[in-house]
């Protein structure tokens, strides 16, 4: 490279001189394009193009207390809108979708609190979040009930966890529900951690009211297949990924074993890379495997995905505008009788 | 409390003026007692008292790249002298062991270095760590050929993870082995998240080889109980978490499950709390939800656990001395011909 | 406290259906209110307070790149509009703003570069910005003149840092300058670290081209009423911390020795408090110091501030509205005459 | 480079069979040699390196709350041995340094406390640290007295804040203060950022008190030149860097100034580079600005400096043995009767 390819582009400075849309500050971040608010203008950037590249297949990885964070409405709008064509997502985040479909609710705490007098309140926190337990063992008895209905539609067969997610979205009748929106969008959502969740501790309570053939049964393995099989349907795949954890670990991974790899890729950590861990290694070494592609269009942003996340689909839904409306790749296949890439 | 209270110990100033054993320094630490070497100090003396409690079950929770990251040994070691009696892990971890138990081998390597070289060199990049592919394509083989004969023997029986864990470890013959010294030591490792892994992968090469019958089923929930069983039987439970994860929180949710809460704790970890995600929420917050009793012996460290961890086992290692031998309560309980808590 | 109050205020759910402007999506934080985004609404509305309490006088803490960054403009217009009283700040921002001042510029570039080949080109790298020599030193013997013409006008007085920052921004013509901003504004800079920076340098470069008794002299402890004398003569003082360091601790300091505490505080940074910085401590533990009051109102976002603190402005700015005038408390004291407190 | 160059190198793991010492143990980290564990092991094998080159010069660079934590007599004895040559400083460690010298402590306390009561108390904590506030009004009495002296002692002499330090250590009895050790070894103590800290408001009390003639008068810039010229005569130079900040930058730029460059370099923060401050940036940035050389050796530890510092320094220790002398450079030098690089 010569010396002047590396000045090419001066920092443009902010101005905000009166009220601006979300986007309009995005487009300014741009413009400035560096540190924090120059990866979060290009993930802006790298989502628009994903859900406006026809041929894309959209993956949402999700992990942490994204619903306790009030979070839940925007997703279930992004799968409805199919700005999301496939979530992957611990056990626990379907748990508090669950909580709040069935009537429960998170409540606005504190973390500087005593926690020994919230365990005698049976109040379980998440940071500054409280959850009554109450609404923990509501959906205990409701979703021990569906366990049983769906054991006995599915007689014997063993479900993958999308199988299972889709179960209990059917059941579930609240229409800010994910756990429904995906049902009725039909948008997978894979849980492949789905024993590590409330979901474990109902199946116990199930199978002991249950005789044993009459008991649901998860099968861990199912649904390997069928992700990648979504991922080399496609002719191209992104992900978002909030948080890391096993969630970004099975999208990156789908995407080595259906030997496709990630055309876009945006992820929102606040993980450090230096310890090896999955959660926050960069986006440059996933090149290596081949989970994300070396010419994507690719960018970590270092934040809180609770802060992050917002900002991104505000900006992308601005962008938009109303009149936008999503076909994914996949829906027009099965549409056309499908086919394979 | 009275202004004197709060006054009572003087931090006494770390001295370096020879050789010292870790565990000399260990001690310095808990005399200077702050910050992260206080916590350090800490965590030696809760792993000592864990160990040294007849009646405590300890579980290891494993997240990250330790098998890459030269932690393998060790962990057999604690396995085969019994100073852990349970793992949890995630399937990378034993993706790794089996690795080098099939003779691949991970090598330093550097993170500044040009991963679309390594992608096309077939090298897998895990921070500074390397890993050729030829290493993943022998175990796949090797293991699918596994998963054919435990198949087999079972008989169509579905299994859990911790099940699928002592049949790899029978079949693996190399004595430094994680997944082969728990299987000699009849130590469970359960891996809530097996199929977010090479292991997942392998299975669908496995069933591609199979008829659909003999196909191994590994059944998500079945380890549930099986895990919380070993809580509620013990009479004290302790846990060491490295990282965070899938692992930490299905050690955590057994002890809640159990009723039983934990009485000792430490994690090693680099995540942050104030995004909400249960890797790097404090040991206080587990208090509110009787995953930790408010009056455990327990501490965070706020540290790379390549680092922190090799240092908590060289300190209690040189505490116990070569004559130390335990055997776990569960051990004696199972000797004695069983028995509940 | 009872079991109710801790359950009396249940998450509200974000909802994004069309385009947003900032403060929406905020007042929806607020609503939400948990986690990183809780505290950054809660960070505006402390922020709105400080501006809008006639009394308060508002200290704006800054280190790091945020001229680099592209914020040089944002800073000079709330000096303007007097949304900031006072600046703390590192050296380095001041040089980095006399940098643009004089005609130079900071480039967009990328952190995944060859560093030696940068340094052959006589190019710097902040992160992911580029800064060439030329810029540096075309500073250097601009500002070196500007040291002997200020030596020549207070004639051996010894200047404090915050005089010698005005008479910097008299001579600098740009409008967009921070410096210049704030001498029209006659909003004082204090650069505590003021040698610690090219400032310094170029101090070695005058010095060696005058006579001794003609080089300038910055009185390090000068400065030290004359900023307490600020916090202690308002009625309330306020502080916006963009990262830590020296800044912060100047602000704090200040409102410790002038016995106040500071009644606002909005912190943003990465840093974390475990290692027991003064940068990533919490604003409790100042509270014991009575650097920041008990009672105040006060947050600390986590997050990068290149982020977050325009997302601040943004919001405050749509709040006042385009008719909002801000006078100080100090100016319409100096207005009427002087007095205390 | 070709496959095989990548493949060099296998992880050799760890074994913990007995007690260790602390530099056995880093001597199995160099083996296994990733993440953490390996870093660690390059930073004692590069401070080795440093106090093995006898034409190199030593810089330690402070910021934190290492004498809190309890570091004061390791750099006291490192300062003692010359394995130190120059410290570099915030003004709150010589501060914390001093309270001890003049009798007062720091004591372990918690973070989990009630920090309106400890600000009732006139105790301020830091971190899990308390100091009495009588400990400060001490010192404030006491040194208010020695500025007077050093003031009548130096006849209007404009001091530097390393003449300043060693006519405090001069003034200071206690063997184990690092002022005093200091100034005994004739090892200099830059201090920046000086005046924030205590010094700066007993300061204002010692001015309070005097005529204004009578006052003494540190020069903010008089420094510059002084630690440029140590850097510029030393053949080679080093710096260990614990946390960032103002020291850090302060030996980094002058080693720029001085045309030199670091042919040694160890860092160790938990501050991340992302938001572009200097205290997380790279050692690889620094090499296109010349402040470490690029073909230097030189390594960040991401870590608690209060765990991984005493780890370095005790390991080094017991590699030199009870035999080891060293007389820096400069010394040499200086013994010689002068003379330039």
């Amino acid at each position: 490279m010569r010396r002047d390819d590396y000045l090419q582009k001066p920092v443009k400075h902010i101005k905000i001189s009166g009220a601006l849309t979300v986007d309009q500050l995005m487009q300014q971040f741009r413009n400035s394009g560096s540190f924090g608010a120059g990866r979060l203008a290009k993930a802006c950037d790298v989502y628009e193009k994903m859900v406006r590249d026809e041929e894309c297949t959209v993956f949402l990885a999700l992990s942490g207390a994204v619903v306790p964070a009030g979070m839940r409405a925007v997703i279930a709008d992004l799968v409805r809108s199919r700005l999301v064509d496939v979530i992957v997502c611990t056990g626990a985040t379907m748990v508090h979708d669950a909580i709040e479909a069935l009537g429960g609710h998170h409540y606005k705490g504190s973390w500087v609190v005593d926690d020994e007098e919230l365990f005698k309140y049976h109040i379980f926190r998440i940071y500054d979040i409280f959850v009554p337990e109450e609404d923990y063992v509501r959906i205990d008895y409701q979703l021990a009930e569906m366990y049983r209905e769906i054991a006995a539609k599915r007689k014997g067969e063993r479900l993958s966890s999308d199988e299972f997610a889709w179960e209990l979205g059917k059941r579930l009748k609240d229409p800010n529900s994910i756990l429904r929106a995906a049902y009725e969008a039909q948008v997978p959502i894979f849980i492949p951690a789905v024993r590590d969740s409330e979901f474990g501790f109902i199946h116990w309570l199930h199978a002991s009211q249950e005789n044993q053939k009459d008991v649901l049964v998860l099968d861990a393995f199912k649904e390997v297949p069928r992700i990648c099989e979504i991922c080399s349907k496609s002719p191209r795949n992104g992900m978002i990924v909030i948080g890391g954890g096993v969630p970004r670990n099975t999208v990156q991974s789908a995407a080595i074993a259906s030997k496709t790899g990630m055309d876009y890729a945006v992820v929102v950590t606040m993980d450090r890379p230096e310890t090896g861990g999955l959660s926050g290694s960069t986006l440059k070494e996933t090149v290596s495997w081949g989970k994300v592609k070396g010419e994507a269009d690719k960018v970590m942003v270092i934040g809180d995905a609770l802060i992050v996340f917002p900002l991104i689909v505000a900006s992308v839904v601005e962008r938009l505008g109303s009149g936008f409306a999503r076909v994914p790749y996949l829906r027009r296949l099965q549409a056309d009788g499908g086919g394979s890439k």
